[in-house]
């Protein structure tokens, strides 16, 4: 899955009399402008519906984007990815369309604001870092209470209460009470008393939780606070625990509801508390320091031990693509087949669908599939609907980018294959194997320790870069243990954090080409880090395991541009794919892999 | 030239009596403690004598590093470079040796000294951002006046005095007035009314003046103010300022004394000062707070401009590095030949730069040369003294990294040679020949806009990578014109920062690998980022031409290493520099070139 392709299920058009709404409400409190993030109070790439508030505003439905309103004239902001379909989506007579990045919402503030104007904003959906660079801007800031569109939307929806349940052992690995010794004696080493959680990945992992309280991503809305001493509290609604769950959770966790989650920050007076500045409400530091604690910055101290996946989750990792392979290689057979009825996007995507749901222990996708055949291959975020449905055609590419949660793992894969049944263009085979060639770069690299995803990415381009060619988007992204397919803290990609990789990360690597208008290319497995076992080795290396387990459409190779090396790592891998994914498969598709998977000769 | 090679000529040993008297200068100020890194009040790389504080306080002459001196314990601090020299020229009963990096001197002193203790800083010698990650740990600093070592340091070098000059307009291309128009637009868009420029490179770019008050850098130490109607002052003491030059900077540049700094920085009081919080002493922004105006971060507004040489400069880089050609290709025959003397490191590099003297218009070299024969080859900062000076002896690896100060530009370039006569043995070959795949894979990159150093690292590693090896640098910085050979802000490591690279910088391309005991390999030439031309591009792209021109030494290429693309490469340049170079050659060094540059085959 490439980045950010979550769209929610909102619909509805921009509304001048909700917006109007919104002006009275913040008229109301004295505000001349109020800015609305499309975020969540954990401020996640995945909202429920109650938070969908920048969608219920303007209409548009993309996952990163903000809009500023003030009395006279609003704006919405998102990043290039989404430019065409918020032009689409929100009313242009209503919110001007601004790019996220070259003119940022507190630039646009401070040219359209009057002087003094005082500037409203949501300390639940906004980050400290996120409302200094407002502040930094000159801007006057002010706690909006209650948010303005809260006010405004009648009918919204009410707050997910899906429930909490236990993630056994078996699959986690390492009980919770391990996890928050661990955790626990890193604060310590810090020099610090509580760390406040508001991932609620973080909280899944730390806790050894799941849940349903959003699509796609198995995890429960709530915050703890972790405790040096191990202990923590949760704060969650009590209908979302059953008994077992707090059984589950055992004595040294305490349960609290949400609404106990000021009362019990104001104990922590003269306590050091670690607050993510980046990725935490500034809520959190707001009410703490009234409270008189001591606010210190730090990541979300879960976020890396639980991308460092531990052996019984790489272990899952490995069963679960197992699973998911057989039932990728069978969708991918019956798509091949000269017997399958017509298909659009929208039945192919539902198709793979149901060859999942018969894997074992399926529990759902990872992410709404990408289906985009020709020309819509090469909407990078394309998100097939009834209104944008179309046949697969005879002789085109088609781009399938899906993934699947199981309890063991997650899993995200995209082939992109040539429907036929006449050769493909040479320029169409040149593009693909410059992909592949950028995949299989990534996947052999061999890097010491220390070396960040940021150092990689161009790796998986370079094979593009010499023909001019290029993709706009990031190359890899984490990936979570049946949690969340977006993952931090590190990733493949140009733009990402310098993380550097560890041992048991699971990264996408994903290069493609899009030639809008025409088709799109993108080709994703995924990747295990693991230690190199290099014993001439000058110091500690590492390298992938590759856990994707599909053939590439050899049609669409050109052999002349491939190497020995590439020649022999593609043969080698759809040996592998045949060996363990053929067994899983009946007679004719057994077949049908056996020469996908031949040698490229 | 590889980083931070360059040491200046302090010699003599930590002296505890040296120490004593410092401890009693902080002691008279009340201060329990005291900071002294090395640095000047332009917090460069390259310092006259007189700043050489950490020096001849120590005994420690690399050019990282800072020392923290108690009332009872002290320490040094420096980086994994510098760890062996550290420990051989500090005494270790008076200063305990500490990693920069592993254990910080905020954190150290956090560690040591007393709740409350008064740790002074000389706000001339840390920056902004220095001087917070002490505060940041919690630490009371406290200005020192004056600096507990200039008190106790009786027989200070006094500060430099050279002559500035002008830089005449066939090499700087571009008028200062012109030059200021632009960095004073840049600056009115950002809202900002004045510029602090402590950079004496800066102030040479931004001035067309050259100087000579450091060893190997044509640049005058001074101040500036640029003021954001193109106007400037510049601080500098009347006696460094011959007439001539005071002409040449014309009606728009007053001059004022040094001592005149502070008296026109109180008169900014209500103006918008732009100050480098990384880059700039402290005593800026705390004189400028004291005296009412608003002080606002921002990188030097010169450096960026500095960095993109313009036609002029990029002609004048390919005409200097003709010369420096020249120069390099005669040693290199000289060396190859059977009729040459004995040779030691030092001769070696004394010919060398007696070759470079014969180039019209040598001014000198641009860093002392790195002359490692040998097992010397591997410490990667290694600069030959009499004391460590041995014989070039046959059948070894000899590693040189030079380079030139011409007017029209300055060069760095590394080369490592076999002495022979027997071949060199296979593991050699393998490594040389592994390096020069990274150095061609970097040179031969294509990219596009928006791509920074960082991201291309990884292309001059892969190769050793996949051998489980590695060399322990950067892998490229920026280079000067006829300025630093050391220059921000973009270089070719994975460490720099995240600057885009663009037309007309200079940066090198020095892959090497190291095996300590035995023998050095690093391949260097310089590269100027252009353009590419590629019609077909998706978006713009670009690309590197190399400047430096020198063979390298076929009998330690394993051509069975290289694929078809790289013996391409390497048989293009090799008969672009016979093409080149041949010429301003005679008879036998041209003949030896000719050889040298033959096609591999």
């Amino acid at each position: 899955m490439s980045y950010d392709k979550y769209e929610d299920n909102v619909t509805g058009n921009p509304s001048a009399e909700r917006l109007a709404r919104v002006r009275q409400a913040m008229a109301a409190q004295g505000l001349d402008g109020f800015v609305v993030p499309r975020a969540d109070e954990h401020l996640g790439e995945y909202v429920p519906p109650a938070a969908e508030r920048l969608a219920w505003l303007t209409g548009f439905t993309g996952s990163a984007g903000v809009a500023v309103v003030l009395a006279e004239r609003a704006a919405v902001f998102t990043d290039g990815r989404y430019t065409l379909q918020l032009a689409a989506q929100a009313d242009a007579t209503l919110f001007e369309a601004c790019h996220l990045m070259e003119q940022p919402p507190p630039a646009w503030l401070s040219a359209h604001a009057a002087a003094g104007a005082r500037i409203g904003y949501d300390p639940w959906l906004i980050s400290q870092d996120g409302l200094k660079r407002f502040c930094d801007a000159g801007l006057e800031m002010v706690r909006a209470d209650p948010n303005p569109v809260d006010a405004a939307w009648a009918d919204r929806p009410p707050a997910p209460a899906g429930l909490a349940v236990p993630h056994p052992l078996a699959y986690a690995g390492r009980a919770s009470a391990e996890k928050r010794a661990d955790v626990a004696a890193s604060l310590r080493a810090d020099g610090q008393d509580v760390a406040v959680i508001t991932d609620p990945a973080s909280l899944a992992w730390l806790l050894n939780l799941r849940g349903s309280d959003v699509d796609h991503t198995p995890f429960a809305l709530g915050f703890a606070l972790l405790r040096s001493n191990g202990t923590a509290v949760l704060f969650m609604e009590p209908e979302k625990l059953p008994p077992e769950t707090l059984d589950w959770l055992g004595p040294d966790v305490a349960v609290m509801g949400r609404a106990m989650l000021p009362g019990a920050l104001a104990q922590l007076s003269g306590q050091r508390v670690r607050v993510d500045a980046a990725g935490s409400p500034v809520w959190f530091a707001q009410r703490l320091e009234e409270a008189g604690a001591v606010v210190l910055g730090g990541a979300d101290p879960c976020q890396l031990p639980k991308a460092c996946k531990n052996a019984a989750e790489q272990a899952g990792a490995r069963a679960a693509h197992a699973r998911d392979a057989a039932a990728v290689c069978r969708f991918l057979h019956w798509l091949d087949g000269a017997d399958r009825p017509a298909l659009t996007e929208l039945s192919a995507a539902r198709r793979l669908l149901a060859f999942r749901q018969a894997a074992p222990d399926f529990r759902g996708e990872s992410f709404p599939a990408i289906s985009g055949a020709g020309e819509h291959g090469a909407v990078i975020h394309y998100r097939v609907t009834a209104e944008t449905d179309r046949p697969l055609r005879p002789n085109e590419a088609y781009l399938i980018d899906s993934g699947a949660q199981y309890p063991d793992g997650t899993t995200d894969v995209t082939r992109t294959v040539w429907t036929g049944p006449d050769t493909p263009p040479a320029e169409l085979c040149d593009r693909f194997t410059r992909v592949l060639k950028g995949h299989i770069a990534l996947a052999t690299a061999l890097f010491p320790e220390g070396v960040a995803g940021p150092h990689l990415d161009a790796f998986a381009r370079r094979a593009l870069w010499q023909a001019g060619l290029d993709y706009d988007h990031g190359t890899g992204h984490g990936v979570g243990s049946y949690l969340s397919v977006h993952e931090g803290p590190a990733s493949l990609s140009r733009a990402g954090r310098m993380v550097p990789l560890a041992p048991g990360m699971i990264l996408s690597d994903e290069p493609g080409y899009y030639l809008p208008g025409a088709y799109g290319i993108r080709l994703e497995n995924l990747l295990l880090v693991r230690t190199a076992d290099r014993p001439a080795a000058q110091k500690p290396f590492l390298e992938f395991e590759t856990l994707t387990l599909a053939p590439f459409d050899r049609r669409l190779i050109d052999r002349a541009l491939l190497d020995e090396a590439e020649r022999r790592w593609i043969d080698a891998y759809h040996a592998r794919v045949l060996a363990e994914v053929g067994p899983a498969l009946d007679g004719p598709a057994r077949d049908w892999l056996a020469a996908a998977c031949a040698p490229l000769g």
